[in-house]
């Protein structure tokens, strides 16, 4: 008797970032090139100073400490003084493999399995990974692409809410919309948290990529609620570094950090050369983030504009992080993604993008809309719009839909 | 109103082998020398040929595939054809952050939240911090000292599976026990799994560590099971490189194989700097690991026959890995570990030992035994015998104990 797998097995999502990869190293094999807008892989390199860390490696790779060296936690710490202005202990700061396992941790710490944890929809699909993961329920409150996918209005999240509601997760910026919450917003669901008992997990691990000034607030920075307040962070995204996969997770819940901890010491300690390697990032001046941010709000500006000039594509101006929804005039965007890579190319290339089902928890959302990544250089992402607009039209007459007519042309805000 | 967290972090087990740690650190801030008896951390330095690797660590450390690069993949397959004769496809190697990760995995493809996994006690105690986590219940099926911690008869296993079994793991050769089980064993387990549908969880992180010219049996060997055998491994023991925090997962069974890939596609990659030093191994000869089994059977010869010879300590021969569980005349082992770290020294130096009761499911098991590893070198394993022995006497006279007459000396095996 061949045994089976388990329901929590069977029921795990594809990732709708990863699972057209097999058509995308078809197409490479074919000679096709694939721009990739699927993945928030940063193009730009690791910080040298981070790099040159490695040239330091102990002759024994030993474990580290569950929490993370003494030396890595000041770092982090260091970070949040000069970031937020936050002052932590070392018994405030776990460091964790990327911000997954930190994500993973405060799952865990806040829900038992049957258990539910609200989350605004469309959301980083892997929650649903690690949901299924913990065996705990994502209950969607669903924002909209016509509000810029802006917090949706408080009556909604007190439907959303049953007994065995433990959590909410907002990810700020957010990862897929690239919406930047407004004070008011954080502090709200702040305040929603307290009056129902529920953890806050702030996912802010794009804090650096806010555009127009922007200052994303972060859940540390709320004075008063420190108790129910649980940030997940990452060093991927910041230093452009996401292969080296350290994260962290902060509480000042002592009961929190003790779980978390415990789970930490079940796995021992996170990966040893990334903790090493994140004490260069120290050295890195105020200008390095400026910088990075500059080159981002240009890549935003040139994919915004070049999309927002394709018919039937409509999209609001993405605040911050490196992504947005752009809802498109197709009626399967898994179709219309899997086609792009299998049946079509343009001057030699073509575009990998992800399918916005993948990034709701309602059925049948999202299947007119796509997450775009801007994490390639200018001249590619140029290109990638004129490849995309063929593609779209190309697939249209393919699929026998009629052409997009002029007035079926939102304009963005 | 502050959130409680979950019953599950609630009940997160403490590490046996780091909850003594602030005790230790208290001890090395005293300026008594801390001999590390408690983890299986290697002294051994990692081979060069492996952190040469990272001089070639690329402009943009970037996510890699979620099962590894192929590289990696490759010289794990490598490996596997080397060691064990056994040839396996990329699609069935999956790595993983360290063997823990990997165990995860496959505690979560194969159990539902509240379903049950057998594991024979002492077990690895971190199974319990990862069952924990996935909301699984360990049954354990006790091994016994007087039987050099072999397999108990099947009886046994008959009488702890229940309809809500799932697995069974076998960690071989055994942490914490050092027993290595013979074919015949392996066979015995995994015809258990056949005829009740359920997988076996083979943890062979310790392949490499057998005495006295045993050969581990690899589950991965066993024809007509490769449809219920999941083999978890680690790169850390191998290759004295815990820090690394990569390993892996082997399955032929392609449900089960494809429910790991997804949720490894939900964390995205394993650590990349790890998998790029894990290249390194295959420029090892042969000789590496013969060169480090050498070594650690003198180890294990030195500390056996010391700790034997102290009255009222019984243990056998350990057969492989780098562990043994070890009864002491003490009738709380936690209480005699926490004492050696606050109240004892000699000659400025002190031992740390993990309680055996983490080690065991069933409570009040475990209380007069701890784990010792033996991965120090010669001349620390040989002080920290005389300090064991001394400790153990001052301890007892402490705890107003008898002094250990001859009678109760059980002869080692």
């Amino acid at each position: 008797m061949t045994p089976e797998i388990s329901t929590r097995g069977r029921q795990m999502p594809a990732s709708p970032i990863r699972k057209l990869t097999p058509l995308a190293d078809a197409a490479k094999k074919r000679g096709v090139r694939v721009l990739h807008l699927n993945i928030g892989q940063p193009d730009l390199e690791t910080p040298q100073a981070m790099r040159d860390q490695l040239t330091k490696v102990p002759a024994v790779v030993a474990y580290s400490p569950s929490q993370g060296t003494a030396e890595c936690q000041g770092a982090l710490r260091r970070y949040y003084q000069r970031a937020l202005g936050v002052c932590l202990g070392n018994d405030e700061v776990l460091a964790t493999t990327g911000g997954s396992e930190a994500i993973q941790f405060a799952l865990m710490a806040s829900a038992n399995p049957g258990d539910q944890v609200l989350v605004v929809e469309p959301y980083y699909t892997n929650y649903a990974a690690f949901a299924a993961m913990a065996g705990v329920t994502l209950s969607p409150i669903t924002a909209k692409a016509e509000d810029g996918f802006h917090l949706p209005p408080r009556e909604d999240w007190e439907r959303a809410k049953t007994a065995r509601t433990r959590a909410l997760i907002l990810c700020n910026p957010n990862n897929p919309t690239g919406t930047v919450y407004t004070r008011e917003e954080v502090m709200a669901a702040a305040q929603f948290c307290r009056d129902h008992g529920l953890f806050l997990i702030a996912d802010e691990v794009y804090r650096e990529f806010a555009y127009d000034g922007r200052q994303p607030v972060s859940a540390l920075s709320l004075a008063g609620y420190e108790d129910l307040t649980v940030m997940v962070d990452s060093l991927s995204k910041r230093y452009s570094a996401c292969g080296m996969r350290l994260g962290c997770l902060v509480t000042r819940n002592r009961d929190f950090y003790g779980a978390c901890l415990r789970m930490a010491q079940g796995r021992l300690s996170p990966p040893g050369l990334a903790q090493l390697m994140s004490l260069g990032a120290d050295e890195l001046g105020p200008d390095y983030s400026a910088g990075v941010v500059a080159e981002y709000q240009k890549r935003r500006d040139l994919l915004y504009r070049g999309m927002g000039e394709i018919p039937g594509v409509f999209l609001r101006k993405p605040e911050g992080a490196f992504y947005f929804v752009a809802r498109l005039p197709v009626k399967d965007s898994e179709d219309f993604a899997a086609w792009l890579l299998s049946d079509f190319e343009h001057q030699g290339a073509t575009v990998m993008v992800a399918p916005a089902p993948g990034f709701y928890a309602t059925p049948g959302l999202g299947q007119d809309e796509v997450r775009i990544a801007y994490v390639l250089k200018a001249e590619d992402l140029e290109l990638a719009v004129r490849v995309f607009r063929h593609g779209l039209e190309a697939y249209r007459q393919a699929r026998g839909l009629a052409p997009v007519g002029v007035e079926a042309v939102a304009a963005p805000a």
